[in-house]
């Protein structure tokens, strides 16, 4: 490294290691020159992207030569009526990851805190470095549940933002609604409470909480994404929700073009097509089973998902099994990136055809 | 405004006016209820997208329910290849603006101060406030040329970034060859030089100097976008260029997933598309020379542009004469965000027909 570069660069910066995404099907094929490669990393839709929006896309091909709306207009105007909330309660985000980043750049100064769980989405300690301020660990239960008790109690006069990842990322685990309303009515009111609600879509648990019904309390923003269960990961929109106050905010620091016009028009598509949205649901509740089951008989613990991935621990060396799984085309995603012990992975339910083909190969390596 | 939110905000958002961008086709349509609609207001390719890149996207389509590769892999070694450079000096940006947006946020700390021209591209300013540095503005000269002396008279020991926009957005004015050698020269080896070359592939001048082959330089930052030339604005993609230490430094803060799967593909395709770009020059040129001599006929004072638009000065008031055209379906963009008196119109040179519409429009009005 070149010193006089690195040292023009902001110091917290140097805190910081490139998040490393699950890997992409292209690199595994450049690196191993294999043909069939299944992709169970990155909590994508097996079922792929929604018809409608897919549809959408190739309308509108022809029309990006002209910037997008920049507000996207007519999408807030779309989840504005969907979700029975004001459109200024509303921000478009490239990806609910930007939502999550905007709410940092907006809220934290330098020597504020930012709580949040770990493990857990490994954005939020990237994002509180790029900004310069402090990354605030809250450890999860043995068992990978959330503790709340412990969240409260690392909330001090510094802190200005609490995230929680619900269902969490990697884990699966989530928070029922008593637990929620507790846990929101004893955050201050001078500490922003982000929801990142990637996955609520997928929960099963009628007592779910999602912090929605929470939105007058002022400081509650919730990131929700078009990525996973309507089919979009590859086009990069997600939505914020939260009081006028905090939209208002947002929107200053918003890029003005953050979204593209695909995108856009791709996610009002989607919105529409509930079936797609039935059908992902339905498909992922069955096949989560399958592989609970069978990943339980081949001796993983797994533990209780409200996602559309599995987080499983065994007694064997995990980066092993995902090394001879890659070779077989299968990428799954070693856990040790979120700074857990080597012996934990997380699953991405896929396609029935996928899961078996995984379970297979996992009954030879295992 | 609720003032115990605003009061959690960061401080130097409270400078921040959101960036007003060329009023959307959608918006007047709203508005107005107009059929017909004329955009001349945000440089957009008249020509449309690339055709390779519009058959790019719909052979895509299908593929968007996976992430993009976070560091699009496939662009930059197509980048590196075209440009002769490691694909090591190459970041891809969501359009040039996020290759700026990181290079402020990169290496400017509350306190430091980032040198640009005024009037120029606007977001220099809003990016600015929004890492809390300070923007310090160098006057252009009488005719809205560059004043190289007087930009290099404000690097003060606080300067960490010197942003020159060339050809610069909104005037049109550029910097030759020889002026840009001696600016070079002349900023010190810990102040970071970022060129926006938003509208480099439009220069005639033979003369006119990119800061490409002063890269070597170790602290030249260049951005370049696809939104112009190829005519792929609305799907958000550029490249920064720059010495492998700055590129590692810009790596870490790059969202991990910055453009779209659409985008990439896209953008590769429109690369090859060396019959489109020609088109664009070739048109460009023509058209610029025709709205150039019709505006002068009417009256207006047209500056000297290397860019595909045209920097316009009329006696009456600029508000007005946008105003009417609207009304008539034409939007083009007022000066007054730019921070300039009401006598200033920036025009985007339009298809032929369109040119031909406007300037008929205009007789009637001036």
């Amino acid at each position: 490294m070149n010193n006089r570069i690195e040292k023009l660069a902001r110091k917290s910066l140097s805190f910081i290691s490139p998040y490393v995404p699950g890997k992409p099907v292209e690199q595994l094929f450049r690196e191993k020159g294999l043909s069939k490669i299944i992709k169970l990393a990155s909590n994508e839709n097996p079922l792929g992207a929604s018809p409608y929006a897919v549809k959408a896309i190739k309308n509108k091909a022809q029309t990006v030569n002209r910037y997008p709306e920049g507000d996207a207009f007519a999408l807030k105007g779309k989840l504005s009526h969907l979700l029975g909330i004001d459109g200024r309660q509303i921000v478009i985000g490239s990806g609910s990851s930007e939502i999550i980043s905007m709410t940092v750049q907006a809220f934290c100064e330098p020597g504020d805190e930012i709580v949040f769980a770990w493990p857990s989405f490994i954005i939020y300690k990237i994002l509180a470095h790029a900004f310069g301020a402090k990354p605030v660990e809250v450890g999860l239960n043995a068992d990978f549940t959330y503790n709340l008790d412990s969240y409260l109690e690392k909330i001090s006069k510094k802190t200005k933002l609490v995230i929680l990842c619900n269902p969490n990322n990697p884990t699966g685990s989530h928070v029922k609604k008593h637990e929620l309303r507790r846990f929101i009515r004893n955050i201050p009111e001078n500490v922003i409470a982000l929801f990142d609600e990637a996955y609520f879509e997928y929960a099963e648990d009628p007592d779910f909480g999602s912090a929605f019904q929470w939105l007058g309390k002022g400081n509650v923003i919730i990131a929700r994404t078009f990525s996973k269960i309507y089919g979009l990961a590859g086009l990069r929109i997600g939505y914020g929700i939260a009081s006028k106050d905090i939209i208002r905010i947002l929107e200053k620091i918003r890029p003005p073009f953050n979204t593209t016009i695909l995108a856009q028009e791709a996610a009002i598509a989607a919105l529409d097509d509930r079936n797609f949205v039935r059908k992902s649901i339905q498909h992922n509740k069955k096949e989560k089973k399958y592989l609970s089951e069978n990943l339980k008989k081949l001796g993983f613990t797994v533990f209780q998902s409200q996602a559309n991935f599995l987080f499983c621990q065994t007694e064997k060396n995990a980066a092993e099994i995902c090394q001879k799984l890659e070779e077989n085309g299968i990428i799954v995603r070693p856990m040790t990136g979120f700074g857990l012990k080597e012996n934990f992975i997380r699953i991405t339910v896929g396609k029935s055809s996928e899961n078996r083909l995984l379970i297979k190969q996992l009954e030879k390596i295992c």
